[in-house]
């Protein structure tokens, strides 16, 4: 089975935004076992939609379009599909019934053009959106198939998920075994080392397969089998989840698609465990991705943002000999930051209290290297640790990695 | 001029990265007044590439590869481009000097299929590589151009600007007039009422045109014009921007690509004039957005995330009549954001306290609706201004509206 996804937008071609439509559905279509071979991007333009069409039609099983839907004579995705199958239009009565209720309960009046977003293919599956205006189409014609999705990513992935990849399953996929996966997520370990640790699962391409993928702070393996049933395959991916935890028990942090900070807090959550937080080269970014978790207020009180050393003294009660003198350790140094972790942590009344001061650059500070940051962690009647990081990379890099290793440090120490 | 951009590499085909590469080589080539009408994705595999080669060379006149230099059996795109080309591929000495130069600095010895990274094709121009090892090649070829990069942004972006711009100026749009472009930067406007009040300049192609780009919580415009040298485009663009500006004159925050949280440091510490923080639903955003200015030290002294209504009461010396209690305004109330924002400026002793209280979801709280968001600003020997937001969306969305929010209302305040 060969896809093509075929992205349709000549915001796309002038670079106004970036093709994550083909990223989620390339991955999406991996995990279904359906090799995707081309991914293409073309204008609103009727000649070289219908030669993308074509090209795609005479290379590929089932092809995806995402955009062009939408109300305006620019869109003309359906318009050009239809032609090249020789098929006709028709308004789908229920996406019609949509797109009328949408406007009455504005009470805006609906002008003529909204009902291209009505639009169907003749013998097409409608697929209804349920988060916007214009229907999809699923087609299978002449032992090739078709789906076509809206642009707007809060649209294209409701409607591939519960409209568009039922209809494959059934009717693009039906006979097949199903692929079914787990996504086992790491923490405080790069790409190359975890690889490493299972180059002969991933040489090998064992059932279930391994493949990992990485992005900026956290490596992310998905394991896959093929299965009768999904009993059958969660057995065998257990298995293979086991073999994979024995190997790296200290960063296997979740065995679904979630942010080291939404274990941290649904962890902390559960054991009835708070935390509080000062940040001072990272400015509040912790405690921003913390707090991006709904739910976070069980576990997160408050902490503070001192970036100036002023603010060290007054707001975390820091001593001054601490901060500044020719032989004070500074801002930048274990002392400090084990200071701003109990005095954030006695002020909040919180179990843990975290921190983090460092140079995160471009500038160095206090005649300390670009990338040296220090972060400690304080827990209620406990002992305080302090660690010394040497970064590298741009400030926003330096701040990204600061924070995932501070959360991963904290996830250890809750989740013994 | 009609371009196409191809990128080869089977993580974009498995959705293991996104093509980010097709963003930026589009809006460059669209400031250089380059069409693109496709973009292409291909794995690596020799007959699939050179089929995308044929597809392209035939409907484009300028292609750009990028991926595929690396120093695997599976980097391909050379190989593939010299055969559909009829050419033979040398290794070029200076390339080859950067890689022997590389493994001696560190220390490795080199493997063999390192060498590849030095390959030319014959007859092209090497593009050198400053970020990385593979090398670039630019070739003029029975009327078609063909740019060869490295799929790594951080080797493609230098290798783009500093070597294949210039070549593309010289060989492919020799004779052509060069296209200038200014940006202009808007807040406090969404992109469709910002369209409205330069309806006529969009739509009349005006010399020079204007194109809006939007993306969450800002709007961007692009202005460009054709001219022989700098000074005459500026004179053109110049006049344009006034115009605009004389449009939209509580909006138009910089004529360069720069977020509002830099001008903002940037205004401010020309002015000497100091800032401090008080967020409970944002979590700590502004502030991190702030301090991801490089210099906003100088600017930004710290505060205080005041998530629970205790830390509100304890850090911010908010009284606990209007926290709670039947008839109590409660955190979210213009009441609470007053005296967060003025107490935070006085701890802080700063000349501007910025204060954030609502409901970002995915709940309410205090029977208060998601999206409800009170916003203020308190400045040294001055009144306090309070603002209600009422913002729809996901709860990472209104955390990035409402700071994008008070963002513009900090910076109309500091501009006058």
């Amino acid at each position: 089975m060969k896809a093509e996804i075929i992205a349709v937008g000549t915001e796309l071609l002038l670079g106004q935004i970036v093709n994550s439509n083909a990223q989620y559905l390339s991955q999406e279509l991996a995990a279904l076992g359906i090799d995707v071979y081309f991914q293409t991007v073309v204008g609103d333009n009727t000649n070289r939609l219908a030669q993308a069409v074509e090209a795609a039609t005479s290379r590929a099983d089932l092809l995806i379009f995402t955009g062009g839907l939408g109300p305006t004579q620019d869109d003309l995705t359906k318009d050009s599909l239809a032609s090249v199958l020789g098929r006709s239009l028709h308004i789908d009565p229920e996406a019609m019934e949509n797109v009328d209720r949408f406007f009455k309960d504005r009470g805006i009046p609906m002008t003529e053009n909204n009902r291209r977003q009505a639009l169907s293919i003749d013998g097409a599956t409608p697929l209804p959106n349920e988060t916007g205006l214009a229907v999809g189409n699923a087609i299978a014609d002449q032992g090739k198939f078709y789906i076509v999705l809206p642009g707007p990513p809060k649209e294209m992935k409701p409607m591939f998920e519960k409209q568009a990849k039922p209809w494959i399953l059934e009717h693009v996929l039906s006979g097949a075994m199903p692929l079914f996966s787990k996504m086992l997520k790491f923490a405080g370990i790069g790409e190359s080392a975890l690889e490493t640790k299972l180059l002969d699962l991933i040489k090998e391409q064992t059932d279930p397969t391994v493949a990992p993928y990485a992005k900026e702070g956290e490596v992310t393996i998905r394991i896959s089998t093929k299965a009768p049933n999904e009993q059958e395959a969660m057995e065998k991916l257990d298995v293979m989840e086991r073999e994979i935890a024995s190997r790296l028990p200290n960063h296997l942090y979740a065995n679904i698609d979630v942010p080291i900070e939404k274990t941290i807090v649904d962890l902390m959550a559960e054991r009835g465990l708070t935390l509080s937080a000062a940040e001072s080269c990272t400015g509040g970014l912790l405690m921003e991705m913390i707090t991006a978790v709904p739910g976070s207020s069980a576990v997160f009180t408050g902490g503070i943002v001192c970036y100036s050393n002023a603010m060290k003294e007054k707001l975390l009660n820091v001593p001054h000999e601490l901060l500044e003198g020719e032989n004070a350790p500074g801002a930048v140094s274990a002392e400090t930051a084990i200071v701003l972790a109990e005095e954030v942590r006695q002020i909040t009344d919180t179990d843990f209290g975290l921190s983090i001061t460092g140079v995160a650059g471009p500038s160095h500070s206090e005649r300390k290297p670009v990338g040296l940051v220090y972060i400690a962690l304080s827990r209620r009647d406990g002992e305080t640790s302090v660690y010394e990081l040497n970064l590298k990379g741009s400030r926003e890099i330096i701040r990204l990695r600061t924070v995932k290793t501070i959360l991963y440090h904290l996830w250890k120490e809750i989740k013994a």
